[in-house]
């Protein structure tokens, strides 16, 4: 809890100068002077003082984020499934027949827009044909290598240099007022826990998410758990608060995300009895990262801006409000 | 961690004389100075001692309970089909057209022997009855209810008060060596969160457990999670690891069950590396709480006899083992 009282002040203030002022460092040093650092201080700040009349007991202290497009980067596609591809090609090198289908081949050759043209059936057949039939452990294995090795085909940067600055800032700031963070994607389980503890201080078990099949097996006395074809759960639209409530039996008080496929998300923690806090990261900056809303062909966000202000969840707009974007040097 | 290595210690020892003479408080009263005690201790003791060996770092101390028939009783038929059944029963009263079958209409009688001879298709046929067709929030406010004023058929005693004070002390003990202790059971998660905080100190994130269809719907304008027909996913078995898996994903390294429903669950936790506990509980007293094993209708456990102690399961003799068995005053 931060002793000043953020929600009464002029947000034209520069609260760098305030922090340095009572002595503390800025918690959010990549968010520029706007509204919407200071709102998200003001939230933190009246959820914290247990004067306030709105104080939140730290177990109820929740705080969800979507992952693509909110923690990292999501474009030109899904780094999941560069991902996917690349895990293919290593499948394939050792074994062409796992190539079955055309749209197999057309991904190992690159041809993003054919995989994009066979929708989310061409996505699924991807998934299962390099996510599935290893253990576990297995599959880990070779996520923890390619996030160290592999690079961003329009940034040249490793992927986890693509996080963003600001997010993790607020991450850490809301962990230090005892908050819990969890990561609440459609992305995979089993790829996102391979760096979401480096990267965002996140550990597997605050890591929410899609997953596939998975079946307990006995080979040569040893149990391990497998990846099967298919996908078990889909953590995405209404799926976001119904996996949220399955998994910790609360309904969180902050929820971040950035585009329709968190609207449930951020609906349903809003929506909640006593203070609670809704934000969409809006990609506004063509330059520094990219820039796309209503018609994006990933992370289309149609009733986040129609509908969040008047819920009172704030719209951040990346090239005004914050001042870096990835915490990666580029 | 308690600087005492009990490992070399003969279990014939008095270990409420060896914590008396180190100045500490005994953290298993309940349990007698018999080498279930001892060996529980012993790992305890090796996996929090920063300079042994088998030293485990707090993030990794992850433990997993069963419920029924491993923290509390489970006879002469799950507690949760008592509820299921007088939650029927205040449904048909309202509505008498909800007993829309036989075994409905005989459970509400009583009769359990019939719902018995339904097998697996009654059960189910009843918990959709009884668990579908309300918010989560509601239904959790039946349930608060019902754990408050309902008793017990054999004992009187309500059935919160039917969790075995033993368990709990060893929860609470595994706590304060930085454990994180979770339950893993064929239970129902809305069931068993209402009461696992009070009862066992078991935070609602920290309870996996069988599930049923949830949808998410906005309902003049506020969104709720509304349970359907029908059972997600069944945590038993296999379904355990899969589970926890999941959810955590890492492999605890301690696992307690009382029947082969957690075979999967011990055989998984305990095949990892480094030190690693299993244990049964093995329903021996007939006179205190109840006993059986091999033949049981509930909490069958034949493969856990036979191979457990190869596996190097500790297999707790109520009987012998427990000094008291209820947290409930009787």
């Amino acid at each position: 809890m931060i002793g000043v009282d953020f929600k009464h002040l002029a947000s034209a203030t520069s609260i760098a100068v305030l922090f340095a002022t009572a002595g503390l460092a800025d918690p959010l040093p990549s968010w520029t002077d706007t509204e919407a650092k200071s709102r998200i201080i003001a939230f933190v700040d009246k959820v914290t003082d247990p004067v306030s009349a709105q104080y939140v007991t730290p177990s109820d202290r929740v705080a969800v984020f979507d992952n693509d497009g909110t923690l990292w980067a999501e474009q030109p596609v899904y780094f999941q499934l560069y991902f996917a591809i690349d895990q293919l090609r290593k499948l394939a090198d050792e074994d062409p027949s796992v190539l079955k289908t055309d749209i197999l081949r057309s991904a190992v050759a690159g041809d993003l827009k054919a995989v994009a043209q066979g929708g989310t059936e061409a996505l699924f057949e991807i998934l299962d044909a390099s996510h599935s039939g290893m253990t576990v452990q297995a599959f880990q294995s070779a996520v923890r290598e390619w996030v160290k090795t592999a690079d961003h085909p329009d940034t040249g940067m490793g992927y986890d240099d693509m996080t963003y600055q600001p997010m993790t800032e607020l991450l850490r700031y809301l962990r230090d007022e005892d908050f819990k963070t969890y990561i609440v994607s459609g992305g995979g389980i089993h790829f996102m826990r391979v760096f979401a503890e480096e990267a965002y201080g996140i550990p597997p078990e605050q890591v929410l998410g899609t997953y596939t099949n998975v079946e307990y097996q006995v080979i040569e006395g040893k149990p391990v758990l497998v990846k099967t074809p298919g996908i078990a759960f889909v953590d995405d639209k209404e799926g976001k608060p119904i996996n949220i409530e399955r998994t910790l039996g609360k309904r969180p008080i902050f929820a971040a995300g950035n585009s329709d496929g968190d609207f449930a998300m951020l609906e349903w923690t809003t929506a909640g009895d006593g203070p609670r806090f809704g934000m969409l990261v809006h990609h506004t900056d063509a330059q520094r990262e990219y820039a796309y809303d209503r018609d994006g062909h990933i992370g289309r966000l149609n009733d986040g801006l129609d509908l969040g202000p008047d819920l009172g969840w704030l719209i951040v707009d990346m090239a005004k409000d914050w001042s870096r974007i990835y915490t990666g040097a580029k």
